[in-house]
C-alpha cells in the first residue's frame, strides 16, 4: 500500500490535484479492459493474482486479460479454458497447459516455498479430472501435494493403506462423487481441515452431484467444510490459503 | 388355496350356483368393514398376515380391525401407533407395546422359527427409534435379531470392532440420518445383502433424510437396497422375506 | 485368508521383518495401478469380485484393470461400456459384449451353480435396456433368469397372466418408468423380496425417473426395497445375493 | 343474460344515461362487501354458484359472504371450514356441517337432478378425509355418488372385486397417497374419465403428496386427469361438470 | 366379451380341456409379441384401441405392433414418432404422418361419429406442437376439433373475442407454457370441463413446464383438471372420452 | 454529505487529527448498539429511513433500536412484528400498529408529499394480510393508494371493472397466491410497472408461494418484476421509490 | 380510442349494423395470421408495440408477424433470434441486428425521447450477453444507457470506483451470476429502483441461475425486484417504462 | 499410541495371550454404553474430545456420556442442548451453559493456548444465535474470537468500518441468512480462509436457508468454504483446527 501513502502525502502537501490524486488511485486498484475489469490490487488484498474463469470469455477476452496480468509481473492461471479454446490462444509467453484439468497457468514470478503437504484424495477414478484441477491449482501456489487415489469407502482396507499419508498433510482435500461418504471417514481419521469436493459423478439420484454435497454438508465428522460441485480450483486455492496460514 | 378349489369343482358339479360360487370365493379374500377392507388372502399370498398402518386410522377403527385379525387366528401387528391412540384402544387380548418404536403386536399363533440372524446397524444414537421398529418388526416375525449400536463412520474403529457381528448375519439393516455413509461401508465388508433406511435425523440440508436418502440410492458399494426414510418397520418385513429364502 | 495368516505367524517366529510383513499383507488386498486401485481382496469379502463402472475410464484404463483382474484369474465384468468405448479396447481374452445393456463380460473361472430362479419383471418396451443390464448380470453371477415382458399395470390382465412365473421366482427384480406403480402390485403378489428398479423413461412430470422413483420408495406393498434411478446392474448383483442366501 | 339486454336497449331507446347504465350492468355481475367481491354472475357463467374457501377467512367475513350468497337465493358450499371456525358463525338458515371433511352446505334452491353415477375409490382409509370431500361435493350438486373403499394396488383382488361398480360409474375420482399407483390400475380397467386425487398420506419420501401427484401425472394409463393435492372438492366438481354434459 | 362366454360353456360341457380354455382366454385378450405385449382387450375395456408409444421403441418393434393391431381390424394412432423413424418404418397400409405432432394415424375400421366440439386452446404461437397433438388426437377418435390459437392473458382482449367459440365446446383443451395462467380464466368463463395442458415453453424459473404444471394444479378457477407437461396425446383421448359421455 | 466535507477541511487544514476525523466520519455512518449496527447514512443514500426486520429481534433489542432513530429524528417503520412482542415494547413515543400487517410505525418528522397513486390490487380475501403490509408501507412514506380487493382471474368481469382504477395509478402491486395469475393479466391492461408479491397461500402444489412465484416471474406479460414471497414491505418500498421518480 | 367511439357513435345512430360495429372494433384490436395472432392494441394499452419472442417460431411465422407490424407502422423488436434464423428470414426493410444478444430491431417510427439514463451493470465477464439484451432493449426504447461492466462484489473497489454513475442513473438494471450478491450491494448504494436480473452464469449449485435468483429474491437491501433468469429483455423493458414514469 | 505399542509387544513376546490383546485394543478405543458407544480414541485422532449433539438423546443418555468422558478427564461440551433438556441434567461437575446458543461446556483438563484470532462475522442481528455457536466453540478450544456484528451487504460501510478487524483475524467465520452474500464480499478483502455459515433466516424463497447455502457455495469470491446450515458448532470447531495449523 506504499504508493497509495505517497500519492495522499502529494494531495496534502497540494503537489497533486484532487482529479489527478483520484485517478492514480483507482489506477492502482484495476484495469478497465472495456470487457473485463482486471483488479491488480488482488494480490495486496489476497495474497494471490487474479485468476481468470475461462469459460464464459471469448480467446481475444482471455488474450487481453492475460497480456494485462503479463505487464503487471504476475503469474496466470486460467481455469475451465477447454482445448479447442486453448488452441486459439495467442500467448505472449509460454504456459503449461493440462487438457484434462482444463487449466492453463504462466509463471513469470517466483512463488514463495511452502514446507507442509497438501493431500489431495479421491475416491474413484472418474474422479480424476477435478482432483488433477484442485492438485495444479496448489501447486501452482507453490504447495507440495500428495496424491491418494481410488480409495472409495466400499474398500475400506485402501483407504487404511494410506492413513499415514493422510496424516502427514497439513490440509486435505477429498474428492468424491456419487453419495460421498470418503470426506466423512477421512474427517475421522485426522485432526486437520478437511476440504470436501463433491463431483458430479454418477447417475440417476446422483443428480450431478447433489447426492454428494448434501451428504458432505450433513457429514456426521467435524472439520469437513464444503466447495461447490466440481469446483476443484477452489479447493486448490482454499488449500494452499491453509496451508500457508 | 385348497378351499377355492372345493367351490370350483363344486360349481362344475352343479352343485353351487354361479352367484353362490362368486360369492364364496369373494369372502375367503377380504372381509369388508366400512372403513377398511381387511385382506384375510395375504398370508397365504405374501406369507405373513395384513399389518395396520395406524397413523392415519381412529382408535374405533383400529380396534374393528384387530377384531377382524384375530377372529381369523392371524397375529396383529400395528404400526406408527402413538401412545396416546395405544391407550384410547378396547384391546380384546393383551399385547406388546412398544412405546419408543410406536408398534403395537398381539400374537395369537405360532410363527415358524429360523435360525439365522437379521442384524440391525445404527449410525447414531438419535437413529435408535427407526432401529428398534425394524428391530421388533424383524423380531415379531421369529427373526433373531443382533443390535449393532452407534457405530458411524466418523469413528470407523467402532464399527470394525464388530466386524464378526456383521458378518454373521445373514441380512443386515443398516440405520443412518444426515449423510447416511454407514451402508456403503458396510456394504463393502459383508457379501449379504444390505437393506439401508434413511433417517430424518439431523438439520439444514439433511432436509429431513433426503440427504441419507441419496446417498443411499446412489452408494458406491454393490448390494445395497433402501426403503423410505424413517420407515424401520419396511426393512424389518423386508428382512424377515430374505432371511427366509 | 490363509494366506494372511501364514505371513503373521512367519513374522511372530522372526521368519519375516515387520517392514516384509506388512507389504505381504496390502498385496494380498489390492493392486496400485496408478490411475486405479483394484480391490483383489473383495470376492473373499463380497462374494464377488470387482466390478468395473465404465463410464469414467478411458479404454486404456479399462484395459489395465481388465488385465489386473484376469491376471488374478477373476471373471470380468464392466458395466456401462459405450460400444465406441468397447470397439477401443484390446483385450487379452475374448468376452462377450451387450451392446443394448452396455454390458461386457469375459468368463475364466467357473461360477458355483444355483437352482432358483430370478425374475426380471418389465412395465413397458421402454424399460428393456435396464432390465437387460439387470438380467444379464444375474446370469453373469450363475443366477437362472426369467423374463416377463411388458406386463404394466394400465393392462393388469398381462400381469396377471403370468402370475405363475412370478410366483415361481425366488427373488424378483421388477423395472418400471413413469409412475412406478408395477412393484407395488407385483409385491403384493408374491411372497419373495422385490428389487424394484425405476427408469427414466417418460416425460415431463416424469423428471428423468424421479417419479418412479418417489413411488417406489413410499410404495403401499411389503417387501419392496429400491436402487438407484437406472441402476440395472445394482439389481442383479443384489438378486444374486439373494438368491444364494 | 335476459337482464342485461334489457339495460342495452333502454340504454339505445334513451331511456337510460349512460352511467346508469354501467352501474346496472356491473350490480349484475359482482356484489363488493369491501373484503369480498362476490361474483353473483358466476352460476350464469360456470353453471355453478360461487364456493368459498374457507380456510383464510375470519368467520365475520364467511357470515357476510354466506349472507350475500343467500339473498341472491343461491345454494352455499364453504370448503375447508375448520370446527372451530363453523362453530363461530352465525348462520341465517341451518346448513348441513361435515366435520370430517371440513365442509358446509346450505341449500335454498333446488338442484336439477342427474341420474348418472359418480364413483369415488380410496386407496386406503386415510385418504377419507379428502374421498368425503370429494364425495359430499358431487353430492351438493346433485349427482348419485357410490363409494369404493380401501381397494388399494397390495391386494389388486379387493380392487377387482367392485369392478361392476366402477364401471357402472360415468366418471370416477380415484383418491391414493403414498405412490398414487390406483389411478393407473383403475384407468386401464374402464373407458371413462378418471379424475386422480394424490393426498398428503404418506411420510419420508413421500413429500406431502408429492410422490402421488408424480405419479398421476406420469400414469401409463390414459385417460387420467389430476387435480391439486388433497383438492377433493376440485374432483367433486369437475366430476359434477362431466356428469352432466 | 361373448368370445369368453362361448369358451366357458365349452369347458363345462366337457367340450374344452382345461389348459386350452386357459390358452383360448388368454389369447382373446392379449398378444405376446417378445419384446411387447399387445393389448387386443383395451377397446372393450377402454372403448379405444391401444396407442403406441413410439419414442422408446425401434422401428422393428414398431412394424411389428402396427402388423398385430392391423391384423385385429384395429385402428392405429403412435405417438412421438420422431420423422427419423418414420422413414424407416415400412407400413403394410398407407397412414397420415404429422411431422410437427410427431403423429402417425392409420384407419383400418370406422369410427362412430360424434357431434359435439372439442375446442383447443393454446396461449402462443410456441406452444402450437403439442396443442396439435392433442387435437389430432381428438380427431383421430372422431371428435370435431375448433382451434382458437395464440390467445395468451397477456392480451386479454383476443380471448374475449372467441368467447363464443370457448362457450360453444362441450369439452376445452387449454395448452399453455410459461405461467400457465390461461386455464384459469377460460375455467372462469365456460361451465365445461377444461383440461389443461403445461408445455416446456419458457426459460429459467419456467423450469421446462414446472411453472406452469403449478400453476394450473393451484388455478384459482374451478373445473379444471391437469395432465402431464406436454402430453397434448394424454389431453386429446381424455376430451374424447368425456365429449362421449 | 455536507458534515463530511467539514470534517475533511478541517483535517485538510490541520485542525483535526487524523483518527479524530476517522471516529467523526463513521460515527456519521453508523452507531454501533452491540447487537445492532444501526445504519444512520441510510436517509441520505438510500432516500428512506433503516426499516426493521422485527421477527428475528427481542423486545429490547427492537426497543434500542428505535430509541436510536427517534434520537436521530428519523420516522421508525418495525415490520413483522408480532402482536406479542409489541405488546412487550416500551415505546418512548406513541406509534400506530396495524396488527393484520404486523406493522408499527412512528412519525417524527414529516414527509414529503407526492400526487401518484399506488394501486395495490389481489386476487383474494385470502392476500389480504400480505396487500396490507405494502399498502402501509407505501403510506408510510407518503403515497396515496388505492386498494382494488379480490379480483382474481377467475372471474375476470371483476377485474375489468375496476380497469379505470388500475390505469390511474403511476405504480401497481399485484399480490395473489395459489397460480399467481394476476399480474401477467394486470400487466397486459396498464403502461405502468408492475410489482407481482406471490403469497403462500394455497396448499399442496401451491408450495408455500412457489408455484405463484414461478408463475410471476415467468408472466407471459412484460413490465412485470417480482419480490419474494409474502414480502409486502419490499412491493411497498418499491413501490415509493418509483412512485417518486 | 378515438377510433372507437366514431364505431359506438356510428351504431348509436343507426348508421352501423350490429355485425359490423363488433366486427370493427375487434379488428382495431388484433390481427388473426392464423399461427399468430398480433395484438395491435398494445401500443394504446401497455405503452410499447408488440415484441416477439423468437425461439419458438419458425422463420415464415417471423416474416408475417413483421409485415404485419410494420403495415401499421410499429416499430420491431424480435428477441432470441438465433443467428441461423435470423439469415433464413426475407426483411422487407433494413434492421439492426445484433448477434451476441441475438435482438432484431427494425424502426419506422420516432421513438419520443428521454432524458434521464438507465444503468445496466454486470458482476462478470460471462453475463455480458444478458446485459446486452437489457441494454439494447432499453435503447430500443429511447433511453439512454450506461454501461458498468465487471464489476463484482469479490473485488468492490471496482465497484465503489464506479458510484458517481451508479447514482446518476434512474433506474438500474443489475446483472450478475453466481450468488448474485451484486444487487444487494448496489441496493445499498442508491435510492432508485433495481431490477436485478440472475444469469444461468456458473455450475454446479448455480443450478443454471437459480442460486442467483432466490439470492436475489431474498435480497438484504430494499428496493431491489427481480425478474426471470436470463430475462434481459424483460429488464430493459421494465426499466423504460419506469424511467418514463 | 504408545498403550497400543506396548500391547503388542507384550503380544509378542508371549505375556499375553491373543483374546486378551484384543480386548485391550479395543478398550483403549471406545466404551460402549449400550445407547451410545463413546469414541474415547478422537482426542489422539482428531485432536479433540467427542462433541456430543444433544438434540436426539434423552438427559439420561447425555449424563452417562457426560460421566463417561469426564471419568477420562476429557473436556465436555453438548451442542443443540435445549434449556428444558439442561435443566433436567444431573451434572456431575459444574459447567456453563448458553442458553441463547444451547451450548453447555464443562472443563476438566487444561486447553493449550493459541494466539492468532477467530473472527465471527455476521451479517444481521437474527444470525446472532449460529454465531454464538460459533463463537462460543471456537473459546471452548481455546481461541480467542474476534465478533463483528451486523455488517450486512446492504450497509457496506458498517463493514468497510471494520476492516482491520477482518485483517487481523487468522480464520474467519462469517455468518449469513437470506441472500448469503457476506461471505463473498468479505472473501474478497482478506486472504485468509473464510467459513460460511448460511442460517435459515429468512423467509419465502429463502427456503429455511438454502438460498444462502446455494449463494456461499457459488460465491465469486475464492478462498470461501461452506458448512451446513445454522451449523455454528462445525464453524467453530473447523476455524480451531485451522487456527492451530
Amino acid at each position: 500500500m506504499a504508493k497509495l501513502e505517497e500519492v495522499l502525502q502529494a494531495y496534502k502537501l497540494g503537489n497533486l490535484e484532487l482529479s489527478d490524486a483520484l485517478t492514480q488511485i483507482q489506477e492502482n486498484y484495476f484495469q478497465d479492459l472495456g470487457h473485463t475489469v482486471v483488479d491488480h490490487n488482488r494480490p495486496s488484498r489476497n495474497g494471490a493474482g487474479e485468476v481468470v474463469f475461462g469459460s464464459g470469455k471469448t480467446p481475444a477476452q482471455i488474450n487481453d486479460i492475460i497480456s494485462a496480468l503479463l505487464a503487471k509481473q504476475t503469474n496466470v492461471l486460467i481455469t475451465r479454458l477447454a482445448p479447442e479454446k486453448f488452441s486459439q490462444l495467442n500467448l505472449p509467453q509460454a504456459g503449461e497447459y493440462h487438457a484434462e484439468a482444463q487449466l492453463l497457468s504462466i509463471r513469470v514470478a517466483p512463488t514463495p516455498p511452502v514446507e507442509t503437504t497438501v493431500a489431495v484424495v479421491t475416491a474413484g477414478t472418474s474422479d480424476h479430472k477435478v482432483a488433477e484441477e484442485a492438485a495444479l491449482t496448489a501447486e501452482f501456489y507453490g504447495n507440495p501435494v500428495t496424491r491418494i487415489t481410488d480409495v472409495g469407502v466400499a474398500g475400506l482396507h485402501r483407504l487404511l493403506a494410506r492413513i499415514d499419508d493422510l496424516r502427514q498433510a497439513k490440509v486435505l482435500i477429498v474428492v468424491a462423487g456419487m453419495e460421498g461418504a470418503l470426506p466423512s471417514v477421512v474427517g475421522g481419521l485426522v485432526d486437520k481441515p478437511v476440504i470436501a469436493v463433491p463431483t458430479s459423478v454418477g447417475y440417476g439420484a446422483a443428480f450431478d452431484g447433489v447426492a454428494g454435497l448434501l451428504g458432505m454438508l450433513t457429514s456426521c465428522a467435524s472439520g469437513v467444510c464444503v466447495v461447490n460441485i466440481d469446483n476443484g480450483f477452489g479447493a486448490g486455492y482454499l488449500a494452499n490459503t491453509m496451508n500457508r496460514l
